[in-house]
């Protein structure tokens, strides 16, 4: 027994890191083999077909040429001005909800969840996302004092199991009277399925029938590969379906500039909060702004005018989209191998439509992962499956890789 | 009443900045008869004589030569290592106690208060800090569901009230097991006060006789302003009090970038954890990393960067550290022309040392302000006093001041 003087609440945690460890060895592997010969897909970053991380040139050369104030001074506590009217510009595109809409900005896409479980779920609750998640989400829960649960994400037809989904909603509002539920699409992490237009559908009805007893619903929908998800268009029609919706579901985008903008460490976001009642959009700027000032103070600026300026000028904006949508037909390409080698292979995959990572189901992920070690391929053991970061391998060491991940699955059946 | 969908412990948060306020009357106030003739002393950041905002060259320097990679690049979790290793050098200079220690990145001082209320106090428990604060530790506390707490900093001979302190700590530590304490010296927010080394030793004395019954106190020593507190290593010499204390005193120490390197906007800061038991250091390094994950995922990694170049360069370091200087030579000279007049004046002022701030006890704060606005003075009003940004204003319109505050506080008796 180890002495320890934290509160009682927060004694023994610790975060193990399957990401980190599964870098760490291919990091290994390059100091003893080579770079050529390793296959690192554990990074959630774009890396180039030379294996550089990638910074879209316009973002960086916007964020260079910022003058010294935008660096250094205090951004008001609920983000810059422009930032959160530019951001709903970023996030929503054409498809802008009908609706009373406030934007408070985040630490990335996890400060939005941060804000989201502290301020709209009770301590002890249950929040509810998909059995195929990322991984932080349970620590988010838990490090607040509150719990996950699951639902299986898909069917028999591997399309978004509806009926799984309206149990735990249903089961879950009957022991709580505040549900928040994680919807991470378009481009989900770990498995790159996006909801289709009909099965949104769906699940609002499924929220709307739900809701009719007076509880509270706040549906986060984790957006943080919106701009590799497929056609810029296309691919945000769904926020339109969030205008009048009843006054208690809650719609909040987590958005980020993570990967959109190829910022990661720069650490801005912005929650996105949708109602068709004004009280509870004020509510929303109100307690979040709050805790704001509670959990970091402000956030980053100069980050936060990069996105600005970009937004407030129609040629930069136009480059950025033209540099951004080059990024995602590399890696669009790089899942189109992998997915044919897979159909040779006999591999089953999970339905893969875009963004940064293709899952593998397995029955077991780290047996899988460690006889890959054996070919320097290194991935994610997740509790079911192997997750293949194709943003960060380049499409020559894709090839082949389908093949060798069937066999090692094959042989630790 | 209106429509709410937060949780219950949510509802109706709302933060009030008189500061934000105070400040947009000046701004206003600028418009209306330019900037010459109106005095703002509202702003807690670092304006040259020709009211701009400072940043430190060398620091701006090595921010803008970082490559990509620093900028754009997701940190570890705990921090940059490197940084992590050298927030120690800076912070504690030769005074480094003899001590376990280990640091964690943070989001500024205020995540480092974010992370210590909410893993060192049970929910429900009351924080304790001195009479004169800076006002968001309350909204720290109370976000967190915790209370805050104060003794009377200052005795009948304006020094640090060691009989105040040591009966509310006893009388807390008698109704709670854990008790974090806040202290924010040297040149404390807003009196610009600094313990004397003789009051740290009473502190500490009383701390360690408290800690007797076994309970836990975790000490945070918040240093924001510490690089403008005096001659290097003076100013730091308390700090190797902290060796060799019981075991369940942990000592935090809240070190930001935010003034010291001129960085506010980066939102950069570290935790660093001081005890005389290796579990208890273990146990700070795992449990803030995990609220870390939990709260804002990872910390700006170019602002990090930028304390690790330049601790790892003697001429850079040695540049920063006579550009600070040259500053912390202008603010005192600020300082002393308003005690100065202050003294002829017959103004009381609190004993202030060294800092931003300095301030000057009203009983009718609000009022005192008010008046001041008819000279175009601007300044914050306090509970009980009224707060002067000496960081901020030109020596040539700090003349004269103190007499006219001295005038409107005796109007508003």
């Amino acid at each position: 027994m180890t002495f320890s003087v934290a509160a009682p609440h927060a004694k023994g945690k610790f975060a193990t890191d399957k990401i980190f460890g599964a870098n760490a060895a291919a990091v290994k592997a390059v100091a003893q083999v080579g770079k050529e010969k390793v296959t690192n897909a554990t990074i959630g970053a774009i890396l180039d077909d030379n294996e550089k991380l990638v910074c879209l040139p316009t973002v960086e050369k916007v964020f260079r040429d910022l003058p010294t104030n935008e660096i250094i001074a205090y951004a008001p506590i609920a983000g810059l001005p422009e930032y959160l009217d530019s951001v709903l510009d970023a996030a929503f595109g054409n498809s802008r909800p009908e609706a009373y809409i406030k934007a408070v900005a985040t630490s990335g896409g996890s400060g939005v969840l941060h804000h989201v479980i502290w301020n709209y779920s009770a301590i002890g609750d249950t929040v509810l996302t998909s059995d195929w998640y990322w991984g932080p989400y349970k620590v988010l829960c838990e490090d607040a004092l509150r719990k996950l649960d699951t639902y299986t994400l898909f069917d028999e037809q591997q399309n978004f199991n509806i009926t799984a989904f309206e149990a735990k909603v249903r089961s879950l509002l009957s022991k709580q009277d505040n549900l928040v539920i994680i919807i991470n699409t378009p481009a989900h992490n770990p498995t790159g399925y996006s909801l289709k237009d009909s099965e949104w559908d769906s699940v609002l009805a499924v929220l709307k029938e739900c809701s009719k007893n007076g509880k509270n619903i706040v549906l986060v929908v984790d957006v943080a590969y919106l701009d590799y998800a497929g056609e810029r268009n296309e691919c945000r029609a769904f926020f339109s379906k969030f205008s009048n919706l009843p006054a208690n579901i809650l719609t909040v985008v987590a958005y980020s500039m993570s990967k959109g903008f190829t910022m990661y460490g720069q650490r801005t976001g912005a929650m996105i909060g949708v109602s068709s009642n004004e009280d509870v959009i004020q509510e929303f700027a109100d307690i979040n702004q709050y805790t704001s000032r509670a959990t970091w103070s402000n956030i980053n600026r100069a980050c936060m005018r990069v996105l600005a300026t970009i937004y407030n000028n129609q040629q930069l904006l136009a480059q950025v989209e033209k540099e951004r949508n080059d990024f995602y037909t590399m890696i669009k390409e790089r899942a189109d191998i992998f997915t044919q080698e897979a159909k040779q292979a006999n591999l089953a995959m999970l339905p893969y439509v875009a963004g940064f990572f293709l899952t593998i189901p397995a029955a077991n992920p780290d047996a899988v992962c460690n006889q890959l070690h054996n070919d320097y391929i290194f991935a994610v053991p997740l509790a079911k499956g192997v997750r293949i970061a194709v943003c960060a391998v380049p499409a020559v060491k894709i090839k082949g890789m389908a093949g060798k991940v069937a066999k090692a699955i094959q042989e630790n059946k």
